[in-house]
């Protein structure tokens, strides 16, 4: 992964100055590599099914590929969303300016394309352009449906699929591409990183409300400040019809948002857990037909790692 | 070009009413739609070389990719340079917020992304992708080189390469693999695509000094004021080394710019005229494989209308 990061770091800021500051920010320390990781410990777990040796350096390559198009859409999204903070340091736009940050994005958006079109795999190539196509629309999506109510969970799931679930899926279902596995495996890695990406999401939401301040390196209930309702919301208004107003009026009233806060957190949260650990279930169901081996009990303890934050 | 133009309009109009507006003002009237012009006319030229009777439906569609990646650059571009009107008209940003233009500009790319792939041709896809990582590495060399009276003429020919005609040639480029042609055929037409544009920034770098401030929906000389330095001026720089004072002090005085411009006006323009006419006679050169058709005289046509805007 410390290998990944200064490759990652070299490929954006050997280009111009302009962008190596960016590329520090970007590419420094902290960060999950979620995505890479799991491409690795797909690609093992599937070669040891296959009975190949070691993951290929296509597989590699993909890694690198799916936390620049994960670092390219937090770039925007944090122009998108006007954010100041991102795991507690600043960001890109912020230290920057817009002009650097959408050009940062643009470079490793339009490097990644570069990089998967070298991949020379058509199939893989499909899976990754699709997910960028999700990712807009996942913004376009979100902000048409800001402060809506009348959002369903099916609705949350498909805007959760877009924005988060999406890139896990391709990412997972690509490694297993490489390994040359049946067709019926690659739809089970493709579940499997869907479904994580999805309890992955929901635990995410969670610990909006949940979480101090200080531990979230952004205000509490942010994403129900700007009318970003997500599923702990979603629950809150089946039990609390009177969240509703608070919501609809965009928290008009000194210490509406507060109190919208509260009931989230009171009625919402149970919910939302089970949610995550139905997801999750899902995920580990779709490693059925892996081999035991250590990559597939680490893609195993994944599932645990992503769900213990709420537990 | 009335049927693409509803198409794109369409597409990127449907998914969201936030988008639609912005649709309208993207691939509203006006704009000269070289790109799927050339994607068209190189289609029919080298069909008519295979004896193939007309366009395919993958050459459609290339023509339409091109177009929306050309016009996600250009709505990213306004925001970059924060450029309130594009051809007389208010950009999306202006009009939108720099929040709709990115997204707009990152869901055409998606889209393209995605069209792309569906294409099913790596080595079309290969081309494209290029492109994109073309155009990133064009910004970021311009942002880096802003004031820079060293640039030299090659390095200008590497920007204007990579920010249009990267594009030009990679789109004709592939249109002529969907027909199917000899690898020199395809050189030929990557050729004359890259040439044309060449020309093509050339003279739009010369009318940026000659036409009226009506004409141009924007001032004159708004490269040189914010220090993107074109041939024109690399030109001038080696007849006149005084100009190179004004330009590193950034026209700190009043009236520098507008004594900027002349000296560009008086001892540019007759050079970069040259070198245009030069770049239209390779674009010309790279043609003589092509049969006599209909589409081979609009092509040399093209050179023509593109060279004719400076006499």
């Amino acid at each position: 992964m410390e290998q990944l990061r200064l490759n990652l770091r070299d490929i954006i800021g050997r280009k111009n100055p302009l962008l190596l500051a960016a590329a520090d920010q970007i590419f420094g320390a902290g960060g999950k590599r979620l995505r890479p990781v799991l491409v690795f410990l797909v690609a093992r777990a599937t070669a040891e099914l296959m009975h190949m040796s070691d993951i290929t350096d296509r597989q590699r390559r993909l890694a690198e590929i799916t936390e620049m198009i994960h670092t390219a859409s937090l770039v925007h999204d944090d122009v998108l969303d006007d954010c100041d903070t991102r795991r507690g340091k600043e960001t890109i736009h912020t230290l920057y300016g817009a002009r650097v940050a959408i050009l940062a994005g643009d470079f490793l958006f339009a490097q990644s394309s570069w990089f998967l079109a070298n991949l020379d795999n058509l199939e893989v190539i499909k899976l990754i352009s699709q997910v960028i196509a999700d990712f807009a629309d996942g913004e376009i999506s979100q902000a048409g449906a800001l402060f809506n109510c009348d959002l369903t969970l099916d609705e949350y799931l498909e805007k959760s699929h877009n924005k988060t679930a999406s890139l896990i899926a391709a990412s997972c279902k690509s490694a297993a591409v490489f390994s040359e596995v049946t067709e019926s495996v690659k739809v089970d890695m493709y579940e499997y990183g869907k479904h994580l990406g999805l309890a992955f999401q929901v635990v995410d939401d969670i610990l909006d409300f949940t979480q101090s301040e200080e531990q979230l390196g952004k205000p509490q209930g942010q994403d129900l400040a700007s009318g970003n309702l997500t599923a702990p919301t979603i629950f809150a208004l089946r039990a609390k019809p009177e969240l509703r107003a608070l919501i609809e009026t965009q928290f008009e009233n000194e210490g509406d948002l507060q109190r919208a806060i509260e009931i989230v957190n009171e009625f919402g949260l149970e919910e939302a857990q089970k949610l995550a650990k139905r997801e999750g279930d899902i995920a580990l169901a779709s490693l059925r037909q892996l081999p035991d081996s250590e990559a597939k009990r680490s893609l195993v303890g994944m599932v645990g790692y992503v769900l213990e934050r709420i537990y």
